[in-house]
This record gives structure tokens, C-alpha cells and sequence, in this order.
């Protein structure tokens, strides 16, 4: 069977899990505890990142970056990097904002400081980097619901990697009860379409020892 | 004519000059004082970040990533990103580890703490990112050195965009006279390589107002 490595709170291995299940890529999950460094899992992957893919035949592809662009090239059926070169660059753009920009400005303020750092032994969570990623999400929200109301989905006609990149990113920060969707009404609008894809069931079964996800992560109708 | 807006020592910049280059496809050059935030080039790019690619029929590519990924499909003559799907999870996993990890760890610390952050007023450079920037420049021109002994360039048997990325950061740093050539001869004898190509003239011709490169910057037999 095929493999994903991964940890159920990295947005980078939920944004291939949704790539992998909407494109109906059958796969079984590994959680990876990175910060363990297995040998192991560095011969296959020497960063020591999730996400991993292994394909049935042994073939190991290491980064979400290079999962998304292998899956859309290895499996070209729901194409999910846009069809013209256009909605190519678009779909990508916007993958590098949420995957770069907002992954810097929020997901690591908020997830890593508030759930993994004293996990992890690596200091406390630090009280200035909780409140800018608080306060950094309610411009992303508003980017969102922009692109939300000017677009079928978040990069243009077609549901995308931007979409998945940007609900991995929301869908982690979710399940730690750190977003208001009160905020901005076409986010929410938008990631209720998204959440509502048969792709994010998996999503929202997921559960991370420790740390209970509020009632509303699961419920389609939040 | 192709514009593309820059700054200098972006390493994200120089991958995009050496891949075009490389595919001898003409373009003029912007640099583009990104902390200034003009409105003209927010509206080409909202995250405000170089490079952007503007192609003559006005076509607006923003970020590195999407940029590469275009030229590669756009321009599909030497091809940058591998030519099976083996090779290109090979580039594609190298490219994302020197853009997000060595930059992190290296770049981000030297170029970043050294020599922009007081100029922009960002504060005063932290001394403990800096050497935190030379130790950790160590492993990763070993781990350069290791790849350019096992093959023929560092992604595998063709030039490809992971020696662009790899390149691009050595090269800032160089220019900054940041990088100790004398530490691991396979990894010289690499970048040796790479700047002897034609594609990276323009590099070498590069001067930051305020900062002069070393001698050795655009010697080819440094």
C-alpha cells in the first residue's frame, strides 16, 4: 500500500492528504515523530520532514512541494495545479502565500508556540508570538474572503491546491480551537465548501493524543 | 521586453536570473526596493516580495516557485526540473531544501542579520543568529560537497534548478564574502562548475550600493 508519512497537525501533510483524497489516490497513514530523527525515516528523508510519500513500488518523495507537483503529474485526473498556464501561476502564487507567508505569520505562531514547543522541550510557548499570530490571522482571513467573493475558489474556477493549502493551514489552527469564523463571513462560507468535500473526512477524524479538538472541528454545518 | 523586478542579494531573485539565463530567454532587470511597498508593485504582487516575472504580453508571475514552475513549462527547452519523475521529486525536494532549510538556517541568519536588517531599521543584528549563521553553513556545504561527489550535479545527471537554488544562496553569501571556500573542496569544486557557466555572468556583475564584494566574487578561478 502506499504510504504518507505524517503528523496529524502539520498543514503541510493535511494539504497532501486532501490532494491525495480528492484525486481518490488510495493511501495509508504513518505518524512520523519527527523529533525522534529514526534512522529509518531520515535514509528517507535526510531533512527529517513530514510530509513523505512511498509509493507502492518503493518510490520515496520527500516535501509537500514536490508530492503536490509529482501527484498532479503522476496522476493528471482532477488536475489540482490548473489547467492554463495562467491559472498554473495562479494556484501556485497562492500556495507559496500559505505554505511561506502565512504559515510564518500564523500556523507557526499559533500551533507551534501554543501546542508543540513545551511538548517538545524546547522552551516556553513565548506570549508575544501567540498574540501577532492571533492578530496576523484576521488579515489573512480578510485576503480569504476577498479571494472567496471574487472567485469560484480561492485561485479562480476550479477547486485547487490553493484551496487545500489554504484549509490545511486553517483545518490545523481549527482543531486547536484557535480560529474565529465569526470574523469574516466568505472565509467561512468558503472553508465550509471546502470542508464539506468527501476529501476532508479524514481531516476531521483525526485526533492528536493530548489535545481535544473543540465540537465544532468536525461538524460540516460549524 | 521580459521585466524582471528584483533585489540584488535575493537568493529567490538569482535562482529566477540563472534559470532564465540558462534558457537564454532576454530579460531586463527592476530592482525593486521592496520595503518601500509601492503601490505599483503591490498591485503586481500583494506579498510584496521579489522576484516577479512580467512577460511582454503582460503576463504577471509572483514568486520563485510559481516562477521556475512556469519557465520550465513555458520555455520546456533545457529543461530545469528533471526529466523523469524520478528526477524531478529529486530537484523539486533539493529546491525546497535550500530555499526553505538552508535559508533558514544560513541565509536568513548571515544575509538578513548582517547586512540588511539595520539598514532597514529593523534593529540591530543579533549576534547569535549570525554565528548560529557560520555553524550551520558547515553541515550544509558538506551535505553539498557529499551530493557533488555522489553525482554529476547535485539533483542527479543534468544541471538542473537544485544547483540554481544551492548556487543562488552560496552566491549572495559570497558576494558578502560570507562563505569559508577553503572548508570542503567538492563543494568549491561544484560551485566552480556552476559559476563558470555563461548563466551566471550577470551574478558576478552584480554590485550592492554600500556593500563591495570580495576580489574572489566574480573570479572564476577563486
Amino acid at each position: 500500500m502506499r504510504i504518507l508519512h505524517h503528523l496529524p497537525l502539520s498543514p503541510y501533510s493535511r494539504k497532501v492528504r486532501l490532494a491525495l483524497a480528492e484525486k481518490r489516490i488510495p493511501f495509508e497513514l504513518k505518524t512520523e515523530r519527527v523529533w525522534e530523527r529514526r534512522e529509518e525515516f531520515l535514509a528517507l528523508n535526510p531533512a527529517c520532514t513530514v510530509p513523505v510519500l512511498v509509493e507502492e513500488n518503493g518510490f520515496v518523495i520527500a516535501d509537500s512541494y514536490a508530492i503536490c507537483e509529482y501527484l498532479d503529474e503522476a496522476y493528471p485526473d482532477t488536475p489540482l495545479i490548473g489547467r492554463t498556464l495562467g491559472e498554473r501561476a495562479e494556484v501556485r502564487r497562492l500556495v507559496a502565500w500559505f505554505d511561506t507567508r502565512f504559515a510564518g505569520e500564523v500556523t507557526r505562531n499559533l500551533i507551534w508556540e501554543r501546542h508543540l514547543k513545551r511538548a517538545l522541550g524546547k522552551g516556553n510557548p513565548d506570549a508575544a508570538a501567540i498574540r501577532a499570530g492571533y492578530a496576523n490571522l484576521k488579515p489573512h482571513l480578510d485576503v480569504i474572503g476577498w479571494l472567496a467573493e471574487e472567485r469560484p475558489w480561492l485561485a479562480g474556477p476550479h477547486l485547487s491546491l490553493a484551496d487545500f493549502a489554504a484549509a490545511a493551514h486553517l483545518s490545523a489552527l481549527d482543531y486547536a480551537n484557535d480560529v474565529d469564523w465569526e470574523y469574516n463571513a466568505a472565509a467561512r462560507d468558503w472553508y465550509s465548501r471546502v470542508k464539506s468535500r468527501p476529501a476532508f473526512r479524514g481531516l476531521l477524524a483525526d485526533r492528536v493524543s493530548g489535545l481535544e479538538p473543540p465540537a465544532h472541528y468536525a461538524d460540516l454545518d460549524f
